[in-house]
């Protein structure tokens, strides 16, 4: 297994696992033995060009390591980040889950995307070679890990799953939020990986803010993924994007997730709504990046005081780390501060609720519409169906864009959906935006600002697709084709052959 | 049909079909027009919105009207391009055969993606929710025309056809090396979308190096294409990921195409080697992005008269332009002059035949691999195994790389097809890289330098995948879905369905 430079848990060098702060900055040193591992482990016949079902069973031994370790990096998360245990269960199950759906792609084929045309010689205006098409791995790929979900968006996260899954070593650049749980979790992955038999520098844990940016610029880095705040990742894009070697860096950064609710839904489910609401907004306290930061109901919708009973019997809780406290503080305080927006509810400077309407959402526009990450959340009313209309078009890109309506409600959907799928990666009807299931349709990702790269998703299956490349090899002898790509398709997977798809044989 | 600014061709403000120089640029207002009317026919109920099928016949209509305006538009190419009628006649079936290649991809419903994983109640660790995931257009998109492929990779070219198969309208900047055939492309393109019905501004044309940056930075512009050169293609490059709202930007910028030919490929093929080399690098006077720049042949090879015999006997035929032809005589000029380098043949300024060695070329790597753009290439002589290997590893990325080997050959094959595979997008096998088919299975595309924006393909079904951007609708009622997504399947496109490909209807 690679050197595994700063995180190994005996390193002389490197942290130490039970301090309460192991995550030393990687020196120099530590970070090009993590880049030369990763580079080595990249090309032929390492990580990357594994048989997708040996890089599977690497993936689920990664899996099962960590749903063995559970009872060890639970405890540890809880230390770091607050969040209670039932939730940091959840989130490790979540994540071990999501390295078994990568398995499961790459072994059905899906990851892999292969297109076969076989040869025409009477095709028009030119004959037509034999061609097939596979997707292959970048290469060594970077990912700044999130603070608020310590292992969905963290060290064995979504973009390192994807990033595995599709044959690229990854360097995870650790978040300081939680530093203990970032070596552990590192320790438990290389481990796994070492005894499953995947070669070193297949993954490697770097700490520190500059040596994160030093490690995007280096040229061994293919692809960076990062989950985070709008200046961060507006600032890490940059410095991505205009190396001497541009290279694709996805990042997901900030959005506001507005829920719209139509008079008709109010009058069947109102009570319904205002507990779900309340319930979404404060979960894991108001730190999604799916947290709904607007609600917009028809004026005299008559919930205020239930709304208000349900924030205040929401239990305080602590958040993630300093830091991330006082940017809420001082966000609340600012939007409490706009004209026009009212407080319905604060308990001091936790669970808030404030309120304004839709003429005053547009007279303030960018000062209403300022992410505040954390427990608030505003009602915005709306007088009429122009005004919702125009506050759907107030938006901007965001990750989710939520309707409640009614069976009755048909012609107005009809009308609004085009212009939220306009502005949102996920468009949800009477349900709430926090929790985001992990499954083949899944998309988390939306137009700019909520993420750099909207064509592209962290979650589900084709999260993969960040960090691969086609290539298609012409008029090439079945005996030195990779398997997936050859005639008899030995390892049964899905392909299109001609145009259609199919696990058959190719005969030509 | 949109005003089409600047492009109509009894327009009072626009160019004069049949002057010389109709490309007068296009003005801030024609710009403007074009823009909006762009930005207008993005969202629903317009073009991006429409029915696959709806969509199809569109672009089928442009296809059949190009078709039938060949015999007015290729003597128009004839005269701006300097390139030969049978090229030109070949190249508008190409462009109409890949317009008519999207639509049944959209009919089929490859280029939707759609994916469909129904409730489960019983999924661990949380219940999931129902997801569709469709892939919907971008928007309005600018595509940067290249002056080699006057069809091809032009106004009709592969960039416009993917983006408008997305559902994108289209502004085409032209390229000022054929201002004639671009108005006049634009002008049948224009009336087909409008006699098929197409909503207006699906399609414009704009003139003029600062307005194609101008219209770049514009926020209504929400991606780009790109072939040209690596200096350009760099420059408009960092202008669209440095925007204040960043956009793909999709270039292909330039490329070596080296083939690597062993022992036995010229024991057995070495003369019909020698006359497919010269064929491959002169075709089209050496203007193609794939033209072979370099052939790595073992030393001993006695191909040099042949070689030589067979480029003396290459027909003189003028260039695209004056600034072609002036960049393609200093740059061989430039070669010339290069330590190590000899000259084997040259027909004055038009086409010749360097030669030089694998130890010479690793002294003097950057000078030998920058490409010169014309009917010029390599011969490079290499000693043994060791110094093949250390040619093909001194590559950056390519388009393509191309292997002559033979039966005997396969343990040398795959040690090299790994390594050809990490440095290009196509890897051929006893072919030449010249003649870029289009079908499923084709990528056009390679690491950079080659293009910016790797994991992408110019050409090929998956062209389109570059102008959309996926949506999941989360249990949204059938009733308010969009068609493609309706449990009953109505125009029976292919989908993914918990996870098995399927034309089936869903059930739940």
């Amino acid at each position: 297994m690679t050197p595994a430079p700063g995180i190994e848990p005996n390193s002389t060098t490197g942290p130490t696992p039970g301090a309460k702060h192991p995550s030393a900055d990687t020196t120099p040193a530590q970070l090009e033995q993590a880049l030369a591992a990763a580079a080595a482990a990249a090309p032929a016949p390492a990580f990357g060009s594994s048989e997708p079902s040996v890089r599977a069973g690497w993936i689920r031994a990664v899996a099962d390591a960590l749903d063995a370790a559970k009872d060890e990096l639970v405890p540890i998360a809880m230390r770091e980040s607050a969040l209670p245990e039932a939730r940091l269960t959840g989130e490790v199950a979540r994540s071990t889950g999501q390295l078994r759906m990568f398995a499961d792609a790459l072994e059905e084929g899906a990851l892999l995307e292969v297109t076969i045309d076989t040869a025409d010689a009477q095709a028009k205006p030119v004959p037509r070679p034999d061609l097939r098409r596979v997707l292959v791995p970048l290469g060594p790929v970077l990912v700044f890990a999130a603070s608020n979900f310590p292992f969905a968006f963290s060290v064995c996260g979504g973009d390192t799953a994807s990033a595995l899954a599709a044959g690229c070593p990854v360097i995870v650049k650790a978040h300081p939020g939680h530093p203990e749980l970032s070596v552990r979790t590192a320790a438990v992955m290389i481990d796994a990986l070492k005894q499953a038999g995947a070669p070193d520098g297949t993954f490697g844990l770097i700490s520190g803010f500059d040596v994160g940016v030093t490690a995007l610029k280096d040229p061994r880095i293919t692809a960076a993924g990062f989950t985070g705040s709008v200046p961060a990742g507006k600032a890490l894009h940059e410095i991505a994007v205009t190396r001497p070697e541009p290279i694709p860096f996805y990042g997901e950064l900030g959005s506001l997730n507005p829920v719209f609710v139509t008079q008709a839904a109010i009058d069947a489910r109102g009570k319904d709504i205002a507990t779900g609401y309340v319930g979404s907004f404060t979960l894991g306290v108001g730190q999604f990046c799916t947290k709904p930061g607007l609600l917009f109901v028809p004026s005299g919708h008559g919930l205020q005081d239930q709304l208000v009973e349900a924030v205040g019997g929401v239990a305080q809780a602590p958040m993630l780390n300093d830091r991330i406290k006082s940017g809420f503080t001082s966000g609340l305080d600012r939007l409490r501060k706009v004209d026009g927006v009212r407080v319905w509810s604060t308990a001091g400077d936790g669970a808030s609720l404030l309120q304004t309407t839709v003429p005053e959402l547009l007279a303030r526009r960018d000062e209403i519409l300022e992410e505040c990450f954390g427990p608030v959340s505003i009602v915005v009313e709306y007088n009429d169906r122009d005004e919702l209309v125009q506050a759907v078009e107030a938006f901007d890109g965001n990750l989710t864009a939520t309707l409640h309506a009614e069976d009755a409600d048909a012609d107005l959907a009809r009308e609004l959906l085009p212009l939220l799928t306009a502005r949102a990666g996920r468009v949800l009807w009477n349900g709430w935006p926090t929790g985001v299931a992990v499954s083949w349709a899944q998309h988390h990702g939306g137009p700019f600002p909520s993420t750099v790269g909207s064509i592209h998703t962290s979650v589900g299956v084709t999260a993969a697709r960040r960090f691969q490349r086609p290539v298609a090899y012409q008029d090439t002898p079945d005996a030195v084709l990779p398997d997936v790509l050859k005639d008899s398709n030995p390892a049964g997977i899905t392909r299109r052959v001609n145009g259609t798809v199919t696990t058959a044989e190719v005969t030509r």
